[in-house]
């Protein structure tokens, strides 16, 4: 009897929890996994009267479930997700639907869905944000790909999403692979508000010597003005956290060794092929791989003896006041890198991304959802097209009386040698972006002089060539 | 009659010249080349009594070539190199040796050599640097690949490179693409050490109102001293010329969009690959990439009013001395960053690159030559394993008296609201990489929080989590 409205393949805890979300709103599901303790945990797990099945043979998904087939993939990225789609097709009918919401690459999600499509499958690309306890209780859901067939998941979608102002934070993202592609940057965007917080961190620590505790009340008390944001919340509550084996706080038995899962990386990566620049993403993704050279560093610290890292300010709540602007500052940056990424990849690869509708789901849910998103809702309300939101003007009211306090921040860091080097890529990247007149000039006049790449002038059109001094070489 | 020393496919600037080069060496030599009159001006632009032909035929030049056959490509990278390659094959014996001499992406360099060792065909990857001047008077070379091939072009190779204390300019880079990846890299320092250069063009024209006469100056100087370089030499010629339609200096006639032609962005996106951290070099690629968005910029600079970029200094030349200081680690620091990159992939991919004798060959003919390619050439004859030259005890002696008089001048520049984003993510990495704790331990905790990544302990084995305060979601 096919009855069973949806499907899941890969019972993690991200494909079981989305489970339990979905059947808590009403809908009746069945969860495959080969492993029969998963399949038997998801039944046991499930809410009293709820309608949830698993399985650990996959004809058996199949043949419960309604027409057109409603199915979802959560496992890992890569080699895998092919791998379930080459043994899921031959069981589909045409006209099915089938959902990879793992982490994939976009380029792996634009050939799928070629490949799908030559077997009349449906396939979309969802990318998921918010960790298990968004799965259970609400996610922000970026779904892109075949239209008809997001129509036909669409409700669905809409029950298990977070909400914010009452509507849920679920969209259309757009054509072939724009869910995976919006869910890359909005990792990118992730890291770089990551790498932020953590140099404030450094600064509150070292610069200010505050201790753990201090450090929590700075936080907690921004997480309640502008600054209001998931990643600001966690790290809040992360200073408050004692050690289980030591009577220490945790984060301070925490190695300084960042790992990643490539989504910050891909995002670098691509942005260099669109010609779009993202320093703060890349630097974030640079630290973190220098972070893993941990034994390195430690040789290189005994090497080079760099002074105390003691800020000294007049007035330590003013200073600590400066840093909340300089952090606000530093987020609308991140974000303004990451969406204009967006905006140029939507026209490059003709993926019709609604930025608008990007910047409303990612107000609840996801792990960069803040107070913030709201304002670029409202920016691109009035302009969907706008290619950097540091364009509009209501943005850059909140930004232009807070640079004074971002540059003494910065500059303070430096003098007290604190690696900052997010912040003042972010910093540079604003001076440079809202500069008529970069010093690049030089740097065509050195091209054109060593390899005869010729330059474009001021004054008239064309391409120039100098034969600059030969005799110099 | 088969007795021409050499071939070379695509005449021209770079083909052209490196032929002339030969032949004045005593080298009998055959350009090829489609076009009639390229053929024809390769005769009659060679020295008098030099043995130099031109033909349009390539089965012509096949005939004229001693065996085995030495064939060189200079032809524009990417598809171009598999026609010629297609086209060269059915008329080559086994044995007879390839070299593409132009910038090729080093990852079609190793299907290349795969592909042509299948036909007995020694295919070798070799980078150029030192542009028209460097082809015809002395450049320097980078080959790699086929050990035996390199052997059969060796005195080739040494007669047509640059001398430095008598040595030629060239050496065997390595296995596979060694030849092809080494040239990557070193236009990726050369990216960043043209970033860096404009930073201080930027700071010595807004920050301390120098005309380009006093900037010439500065440079001129500088040239003189331990900032030797090529690219400090031209900086300085540059600031000299006069414009041709107008009576301004060219330099203020040029557009400040920067071109690429891919090398640098390759740079970054491999060093990702590998996890290693270059973020000068991102940076400067970011930089070119932002420089190209004119018209935003131009938009930007109407709603930012930034404040007047005036550097106030008790004594000018004193800060111009600090300014030498900064410039100088700067430059060390986008070395290291490269050559750190380079044993890195070494091992990576077992092309066993002798960074001894890289730096050795970039002493002189490359863009990247400067008096501090001694230093490290001097480390690595101490250590040539060695995976960072920040590690060398007397290049830490270089660097260690000048870091305040670099942090002040990024702390000056930061607060003027000159965008030195290069200089400051130069600072940052140094900053981090001589630091035995980064504030990464947060970005940790923050990623087992909301992904439960799990995190390693400063005082245990073991990957951990930990079920963070979940009601705070």
């Amino acid at each position: 009897m096919r009855d069973y409205d949806f499907g899941m393949i890969g019972l993690g805890v991200m494909g079981q929890n989305l489970l339990f979300n979905m059947a808590d709103k009403g809908f009746s599901v069945i969860g495959y996994d080969k492993l029969e303790e998963k399949a038997l945990a998801l039944e046991s797990g499930a809410t009293a009267n709820t309608l949830v099945k698993g399985v650990t043979e996959l004809q058996e998904m199949i043949d419960g479930l309604s027409l057109p087939r409603r199915i979802m993939m959560l496992v890992p990225a890569g080699k895998i997700v092919d791998d379930v789609i080459a043994e899921l097709l031959p069981l589909l009918a045409p006209g099915d639907i089938v959902i990879d919401a793992g982490n994939s690459f976009y380029k792996d999600t634009v050939r799928r869905v070629q490949y799908l499509k030559e077997h009349d499958i449906h396939f979309m690309g969802m990318g998921i944000s918010g960790g298990e306890k968004g799965a259970r209780y609400g996610a922000s859901l970026m779904p892109g790909g075949d239209r008809t067939a997001y129509n036909h998941v669409h409700n669905l979608l809409q029950a298990v999403a977070a909400e914010v102002n009452g509507e849920a934070c679920t969209a259309y993202m757009g054509n072939g692979a724009a869910g995976h592609y919006v869910k890359m940057v909005h990792n990118g965007i992730e890291y770089a508000m990551m790498q932020i917080i953590s140099e404030v961190y450094d600064i509150l620590k070292n610069g200010l010597q505050l201790h753990n505790r201090q450090i929590h009340e700075v936080f907690k008390k921004w997480n309640e003005g502008r600054l209001q944001s998931y990643l600001v919340q966690i790290t809040a509550d992360i200073f408050l956290k004692k050690d289980e084996f030591t009577s220490a706080d945790l984060v301070d038995m925490i190695l300084d060794k960042a790992g990643s899962k490539g989504t910050g990386k891909w995002t670098s990566q691509e942005a260099m092929d669109i010609y779009i620049s993202i320093p703060t993403i890349d630097t974030a993704v640079s630290m973190r791989m220098l972070s893993w050279q941990k034994e390195e560093r430690v040789l290189a610290s005994k090497l080079y003896a760099f002074p105390a890292t003691v800020i000294d300010t007049n007035d330590q709540d003013v200073f600590i006041d400066k840093l909340e602007d300089a952090l606000y500052v530093a987020f609308i940056i991140c974000y303004a890198q990451g969406l204009t990424m967006l905006q140029k990849a939507s026209a490059e690869y003709s993926m019709d991304i609604p930025l608008k509708d990007v910047v409303k789901i990612w107000r609840g849910g996801c792990i960069i959802r803040s107070l913030l998103l709201e304002d670029f809702y409202q920016a691109f309300v009035k302009d969907n097209d706008m290619t950097n939101i540091l364009l509009d003007k209501n943005i850059a009211n909140l930004i232009s009386p807070r640079m004074e306090a971002f540059r003494e921040v910065v500059a303070k860091a430096v003098m007290a040698s604190i690696a900052s080097g997010g912040l003042q890529n972010t910093l540079a990247y604003i001076e440079n972006y809202a500069s008529e007149k970069m010093p690049t000039n030089l740097i065509q006049a050195q091209r054109d002089y060593f390899g005869a790449h010729q330059y474009e002038r001021i004054d008239r059109e064309g391409m120039f060539h100098t034969d600059w001094d030969s005799l110099n070489f």
